[in-house]
C-alpha cells in the first residue's frame, strides 16, 4: 500500500497561498454548519515520526473558531490511563455534538508504536484491532464523523528531519533514541503500519494517506480532505431532514489523490532477442512450478486489470501457453449474466475461486466494482466505498487458506492506447477487439485514473499486492508478468518448505 | 446466556393447530412478497444434536412454495469443499434475489463442532469469528436478510432422545459415537456454543434462541420469528421506495420471548437471625477482599438494575457499609444531563469506569438503553437493537483488561411492588422515594418484562454474567448480592494467584 504512494508531490507557493486561503474560509463555514447540525467530528493524525503532525494540526486549526474544537495530544499514558483499558482515555475524550476533537496520535498507537516496541504482544493484536473496529463502529453508528489521516514520509526524509532537529540545540531534545531506532528499522515499522491501515480502512472510517514530504502540499490535502468530508456529512443530514431520502449527495471525490500511476515509468522496454530468450526460460520454469503447486496443493489466484488495449490478452496467452490445461482455468469477466445479477457481486468470483493445487486466472476481476461500476453508476457510492474492505476480506480469506494471490495492473499511456485502437481498426483480424464502448471509456480516462489510483492504494495488501506492469512495451510487460508469477510461486513453495522443517 | 433460558415451555395441541395454520398462511404470503421485492433470505438452523433441526425445517417449509426455496444440508465437507477455505461453500450457496435458502447447520460448524473436536485450533478462532462476521456483514449490507435460529435442549433431554433413537433399529444408525461424546461433555459444548452466540449476535444478523423441548412450541416460535422478520423487511422496503424515510416500521417485538423472569422462584426468603449472622460474616469478608483487590490492582464493576422498589438502594447500602470509601464509588444513574446528552450514550459510563484496584457501583446502568429508552422511544429501534452488541463490547473491553464485571437484576413481583409503593406513600420518611413516574412505569410492567427478558438473554456473557436476585424477601436478596460479589472476587483473586504460579 504505502510503497505505491508517490512522495515527491509538491505545490508551489503561490498556489498554496491562494488555495489554502479559500480552503480556510470553507473550513470556517463548515465548522459553523457542523455545530448547527450538532455533528461531532473526530480528526485523527497518525504518521511516522517527524512527518509533521504538530505543524499540520497547527495549520488546520488556524481558520477554525477555537471555541469549537479541542486538540488531544496522546502523550504516554499517565497514571489514570494506565489503570484502565487502552480505549478508556479515548472514549472519555470523544467530542460532544457539534464539536471537533483533533487527536495528535491516537488509539492506533496500540497497534503501531506499541507493537513495534513489543509492548503489545502478538497474541493481543487481533483483539486490539477488533476493539478498535468496535470503537469506531459504535461512534459512527451514533452519528460521529471520523476522519483518519496518515502522514507519510520516506526513510531518507525522516532521517534528514531528525538530523536537522538534532543540529539545533532548542529542538535536539525532541529526537529520542526510540525515534532513531524507528528510523533504522523503518522497513519493519512500515510493515506494521501497512497492516494497521489494511485492517482498519473501513467504509465508516476510511484512511486518507497524506504525502507529507512537502508541507504545503500536505496542508492543502489535509484541509481539502477534511472540508470535503464535512461538506458531505452536512449535506447528507440536511437532505435527510428534508425527507428526500433518495437524493443523498455524492461522497466527495477525494482531492489530491495518491497518484500512483503518475509515477510509473513507461519508457521501460525490451528487445526482441532478449524477450525470446527470457520468455522461453520463464515458461519452462513456470511449467515446472505448476506441477509443484499441484503437488503441494497450493491454490493460485491471478487477476488481470488494466487499460483497454493494455495487453491483458497477450500476457495471459504467454502465461498459460506451456501449462497443463487440466490445472488452470481462465475466467473472462464481462457484464454479469442474469444469474449473476441476482446475487452478491462477489458471488460469481467466489464460484470461480481455484481449488487447492489449481490456478484461476481472471481476465478482468471483482475490481470492476470500484472502477466501471463506480464510474458508470452501476452501484451506489456507498456500495463501492464499502467494496475496498469487502474485496480485501475476500482476498484475505483465500490467502489465509494458503492461496497465492497476484494482481496485475497493465498500464499504458493515452497515446499508446490511441495507437493500439487505430491499429486494431485497420487490421481486419483485430477489428473484433475494438468497439464503440472502448472509445467511450477512453473519454473517461481521467475518471478511471482517479478510481484506479484509489483502488491501488486501498487494496494493495501484504497478502495480495498489486503489481503495476509498465505496458507500453508488450515484450517488457509480458516478461514482467511471468517473472512476477514465477517469483510469487517460488516464494510460496519456499515458505511451505521452511515451515515443514 | 443459555443457562437463563427456560426449557420447559410448551404449547397445547389446540393452540398449536390453530396458530400454526395462521402462521403458515402468513409465511406463504410473505414468501410471495419477498419474491416480488427481490429480497434474498438466509435461514440458519443451528442447535445441539437431536434438538430437532430436521423436523423443524420440515415444518417450516410446509407452507412455502417449493419453487422458491432450497435447503442446504451442511454434511461433512466433500472433496470440492476441502480444497477451498471454509466460507467458500457458503458463499457459493447464497440465495438469489427473491429466493430463500435454508441451512441445516452452517458456517457456524467451524466455531462449534469443529472447535469441540479440536479441528479448529485455538489460534484460528478469532480469525474464524472475524471471517464469519465479515461474511454476514457483506451480505446484509447488500440487502440479504439473515435469520439465525439456535435450537436448544438440555443435556437430559438430549440423552433421552439419543436413547429413543437407538432403541429403534431404523434410527439407531443416526446416533454416532461423536453424538454420545457431545452429550457426555455437554457442558463443554455449551460453553463453546455460548461464546459463539455472544460473538456473533450482531444487530445486522441477530440470533434467536428456540426452546426446543416441546416440538410444537419450537415450530410455532420459529414460524413466528421468520414471519415477523420477513414482514419487517418487506414493509421497510415498501416504505423506503415510497420515499418516506422517516416512517420506517417498528422492528417486530419478538414473539415467544425467552422468558427468563417467569422461571424465577420468588418464594425464597431468609429469617432475620440467619440474615444478621450471614450479613456480618459477609461484610467482614468483603472488607478483607476489598484490600486484596486494591493490592492486586483489580478493577471491579458492579451494576444494579431491577424493578422500581426492587431493593437496589438497600442492597447497595449493605454492600458498601464496611468498605473504605476511598476505594469505591457509587454512581447513581438518572436522566442524562446536558453534557451527557450531547455524547454517545455510553460516554458517561466510560467516564465512571473504575481504575485498577477500585470498585465502581452503578445504581442503574447503561442497560437503560434497552429498557427505558427502548420503551419510552428515547432512542430509535435500530439504536437499541444495536446496543446489545455495543454493551457486550464495552463489558468485554473491561473484562479483557482484568476487571470483574457483576450485574444484578433485583426481581420482585407486581404485588410486592404495589405493597412497597403503598408503604412508601404512607411513611413520611419514605415519601420522597415514590413519584408519579413510578406508578406510570408500573403500568408498563409487561413491556418492561419483555425488554428485560431479552436483555438478560442477549447480554449474559461468560465474562459479565447477570445474576437474578429473588427480591421479595429483602433479607434474602441482600445476602445473595453480597454472596455473589464475594464469590466473584474470590474467584478472580484465585485466578490471578494460579496464573502467577
Amino acid at each position: 500500500m504505502l510503497e505505491k504512494v508517490d512522495l515527491k508531490k509538491t505545490v508551489d507557493k503561490e498556489t498554496y497561498k491562494r488555495e489554502s486561503a479559500q480552503l480556510g474560509e470553507r473550513l470556517a463555514l463548515l465548522q459553523r454548519e457542523c455545530k448547527a447540525e450538532k455533528i461531532p467530528v473526530m480528526i485523527v493524525f497518525e504518521g511516522e515520526g517527524a512527518a509533521g503532525k504538530g505543524v499540520q494540526i497547527n495549520r488546520l486549526i488556524q481558520p477554525l473558531d477555537p471555541r469549537g474544537f479541542d486538540v488531544y495530544a496522546s502523550r504516554e499514558a499517565g497514571e489514570e490511563e494506565k489503570m484502565r483499558p487502552f480505549l478508556w482515555r479515548y472514549w472519555t475524550k470523544t467530542p460532544a455534538d457539534g464539536r471537533i476533537m483533533i487527536y495528535d496520535k491516537s488509539w492506533y498507537g496500540k497497534v503501531t508504536v506499541d507493537r513495534f516496541d513489543k509492548i503489545t504482544k502478538r497474541h493481543e493484536l487481533t483483539g486490539a484491532f477488533s476493539d478498535i473496529l468496535s470503537f469506531e463502529r459504535q461512534l459512527t453508528d451514533s452519528g460521529v464523523v471520523i476522519i483518519k489521516l496518515f502522514l507519510h514520509i520516506s526513510k531518507e526524509e525522516q532521517k534528514k528531519r531528525f538530523k536537522r532537529l538534532c543540529e539545533n540545540r532548542e529542538t535536539a531534545w525532541r529526537v529520542t533514541e526510540d525515534d532513531w531506532k524507528r528510523n533504522r528499522e523503518y522497513d519493519r515499522f512500515l510493515l506494521i503500519t501497512e497492516e494497521m491501515l489494511q485492517r482498519t480502512d473501513t467504509g465508516n472510517a476510511p484512511w486518507t494517506i497524506i504525502e507529507a514530504t512537502d508541507r504545503n502540499y500536505a496542508a492543502m490535502k489535509i484541509m481539502a480532505t477534511v472540508a470535503d468530508r464535512l461538506q458531505y456529512e452536512v449535506s447528507r443530514r440536511q437532505l435527510e431532514r428534508s425527507g428526500n431520502s433518495r437524493e443523498v449527495p455524492k461522497i466527495p471525490q477525494e482531492r489530491f489523490k495518491n497518484g500512483v500511476l503518475s509515477g510509473v515509468d513507461l519508457t521501460k522496454c525490451l528487445e526482441q532477442d532478449e524477450y525470446k530468450e527470457k520468455l522461453d526460460r520463464l515458461q519452462k520454469k513456470l511449467e515446472y512450478l505448476h506441477s509443484e503447486i499441484y503437488r503441494l496443493r497450493i491454490p493460485v489466484v491471478i487477476g488481470f486489470e488494466g487499460w483497454d488495449a493494455g495487453g491483458k490478452g497477450g500476457a495471459i496467452k504467454r502465461l498459460t501457453s506451456h501449462l497443463d490445461p487440466r490445472g488452470y482455468k481462465v475466467n473472462p469477466t464481462s457484464a454479469p449474466n442474469d444469474e449473476e445479477r441476482v446475487h452478491h457481486y462477489l458471488w460469481r468470483f467466489w464460484n470461480n475461486m481455484p481449488k487447492a493445487g489449481h490456478i484461476a486466472i481472471f481476465d478482468r476481476t471483482w475490481y470492476g466494482r470500484v472502477m466501471v461500476e463506480r464510474i458508470e453508476g452501476f452501484c451506489s457510492e456507498e456500495d463501492w466505498r464499502r467494496a475496498y474492505q469487502e474485496i480485501n476480506e475476500m482476498e484475505a480469506h483465500m490467502a489465509n487458506f494458503g492461496a497465492v494471490v497476484i494482481k496485475f495492473w497493465l498500464h499504458i499511456d493515452k497515446d499508446e492506447q490511441e495507437r493500439r485502437f487505430k491499429e486494431r481498426m485497420e487490421d481486419p483480424a483485430k477489428q473484433w477487439k475494438i468497439t464503440d464502448e472502448d472509445w467511450r471509456n477512453r473519454e473517461k480516462w481521467d475518471e478511471y485514473e482517479t478510481a484506479v489510483n484509489e483502488m491501488l492504494v486501498r487494496t494493495s495488501t501484504t497478502y495480495a499486492p498489486w503489481t503495476i506492469v509498465e505496458g507500453n512495451s508488450k515484450y517488457y510487460a509480458r516478461i514482467k508478468v511471468l517473472e512476477t508469477v514465477v517469483k510469487a510461486l517460488e516464494d510460496k513453495i519456499e515458505e511451505i518448505g521452511s515451515e515443514k522443517k
